[in-house]
């Protein structure tokens, strides 16, 4: 696991009374089980233990445990239950490189379906994840049932890595059963290379939902982010991220991360958000360590 | 602890739209404290993580912390307090031996006294239980307080084990204080022996409550479970359980356990509830790892 | 951590139907993690999981975790942030010895003033201690910021250590930000000494509140507790706390606690409280044990 601390800055709407200077903090650590048959398949549980702060309040919750994920491993094949990661959220290169010690944002804000994810504070989706991997290749696939109103989902990708470059191929789609046009779906594409210290990645993808036939937020949406190694213990990186639709989010970040060794490393980023046309600043500073 | 994960199959009444099959899991692990005294005393405190799924809503919950149960332990005596398993919980083979990965039945189906238990997920009975164990001979008493309107409880029980063969009697009783006629109350007894691969355990008792004149759910109880170990890694179980009351739930399991080694296990089983004249067919498959 | 449990005496006031005894229990663990720059700067985050009992009501609750801190430590420096404990909560002397397996008193009973305080159960106030010591001498400062109406406080400490000897001086004010006249503040000293076998502390400080403007709970406040080591396993303590407002509590305690080795040890206390002219009697007996 790990904790971090610091000091985030984002800046409020015109009016309000919150707070735009907070602490934040985490408090993040796996607790893992393990078992191997003779035969050499691995079983693992993972609960997770999180403690937030809860941003403008300038309060910090407790700590609370999350929902529990299986994982099944033979060779190239794995399978896990219960809170996954779906295919989207397994997909490489699809975060990239986020700025900042809280990793406020990254190349995706353009994107609004809401793909299957591991809740590291909830229960998660209760699904089942499965990957295949057979050299430098490797499929996967995706499934989460239907719970009250929110459809199920399911999902398949493919993914590639070269010596000094990747791609990977996302597709999902949630449909809530019993209900005639509320379907959405989201098909992505993520590329990386690396060229000495330098590491690019772009993104790019399209999404619809039949809740939003003109497309104001589901549209094409796309980015890239980068990162680049000034040194043996610091990098820098920036990030952008936009989409076609007219509600979606355009986003830079710049964050630069100093390592101090012992696992303990300096984290900052500031970036701007611009949404509907309304700018927002947004930045932090802070330290993270691991243990 | 241990992680389990699997598929569970439970009919549904007719009409329900509730699903049929869903994914079974469970997260398990027990947070032990030790200490001993310079003269040999023996103390301990157990807080057990524990995240499960919630049946046919197709979801799970979150990992959860239950209540402590702490331990005095010095030579044959034993004394639990908190979050206690009472004497009727304690008593060997009263579970007998359970099919199926989530041990979906067993042969208690017709008790209704709601004895005592160690709780897995909430905060237990506040009580005390006590053993003192001399040779192959053991006594237990339990005691649990008056909570708001459950009555305060106490129990006794005996046990006497042998080269292959075991016998135990609980008593239990429960009385809510300033009420006249609402007690309950159980007696239990339970033998097993084994001969070879092959071990067998009869279960019978009687229970009767002052809100239950007629005995239309507290009555005579009985039931019987019997284990075989097919080959080294593989065992074969049964279960039956019935009551005289008219509401008595007769039920039969039966279940295999596949040894995988390294502490995995396969197991599931199949069963059939009857009760009131409704059957419900059960069943589960699944994998179980401890860690 | 600790795990404690015992019998609890609390005397009720006439007419009350709740119970004078319980059973008291504290489940308490520490969960630590750490890490080093290659500077020697440490790092660390703490959650603390506890399950404790509910007092008169004879149940016990299930254990929770609380907020999480972080500690940063270089040389004399240390910094806190988040769950803090407040330059009161840490001021040396300030608990003195608190008689009883469940320190039910203290020299302290005459304070009413809310101070920034380390939460066992909840999540703290998310603020900043910061401590730097050079010899025998350390000074500190802690700051929470405002949350919903409670005020943001603020406090500065500074402390000696001789010899057989320690004097600290402690000031804290809280303020809630938009309200004309409702702060309130406390100023406290204490002093420790020990000849021998023999250690006391003296505990006098003063407090006010802008909404007690005649100084009914806030005032003057005063204590003392002292602890004698019989013999080599042995200590009793004896505590006095008393303030001049009319409803400050009076409190007097005489506690022992009997090492039994490998961190065990058996503690009991008996007091009185006497409140607004109001007495009441308590009292505990019980084994604490560290893992």
């Amino acid at each position: 696991g790990y904790g971090r601390f610091g000091l985030r800055y984002a800046e409020q709407p015109a009016g309000s009374t919150a707070s735009d200077t907070f602490l934040e903090s985490r408090f993040r650590l796996n607790i893992d089980g393990t078992a191997e048959t003779d035969g050499g398949v691995q079983f693992s549980a993972r609960v997770r233990m999180q403690a937030d702060d809860n941003g403008a309040l300038n309060t910090a919750g407790t700590a609370g445990l999350n929902g529990a994920r299986f994982t099944t491993q033979y060779e190239g094949f794995r399978v896990d239950v219960g809170n996954i990661a779906g295919v989207i959220d397994n997909l490489p290169n699809y975060y990239g490189f986020e700025p900042g010690l809280s990793a406020f944002t990254g190349q995706y804000t353009g994107v609004d379906y809401a793909f299957d994810a591991y809740s590291s504070t909830g229960a998660g989706v209760n699904g089942v994840f499965a990957q295949y991997a057979f050299g430098d290749f490797a499929v996967s696939a995706s499934f989460s049932p239907e719970e009250t109103g929110a459809g199920e989902q399911y999902g398949i990708s493919a993914q590639y890595s070269g010596a000094n470059w990747a791609v990977a191929l996302g597709y999902s789609e949630n449909d809530p059963i019993g209900a005639g046009a509320d379907s959405s779906d989201m098909l992505v594409l993520t590329a990386s290379a690396t060229f000495g210290a330098f590491t690019g990645v772009i993104f790019v993808g399209d999404e619809s939902s039949d809740l939003d036939p003109t497309g104001a937020n589901f549209d094409t949406f796309y980015g890239l982010s980068v990162n680049y190694e000034v040194g043996a213990a610091t990098d820098v990186m920036f990030s952008y991220g936009d989409g076609s639709a007219t509600n979606d989010t355009q986003s830079f970040g710049l964050g630069v991360v100093q390592d101090l060794g012992g696992g303990v490393s300096l984290r900052g980023g500031i970036g701007q958000n611009d949404t509907a046309g309304v700018d927002q600043m947004v930045g932090d500073l802070g330290v993270q360590f691991n243990f």
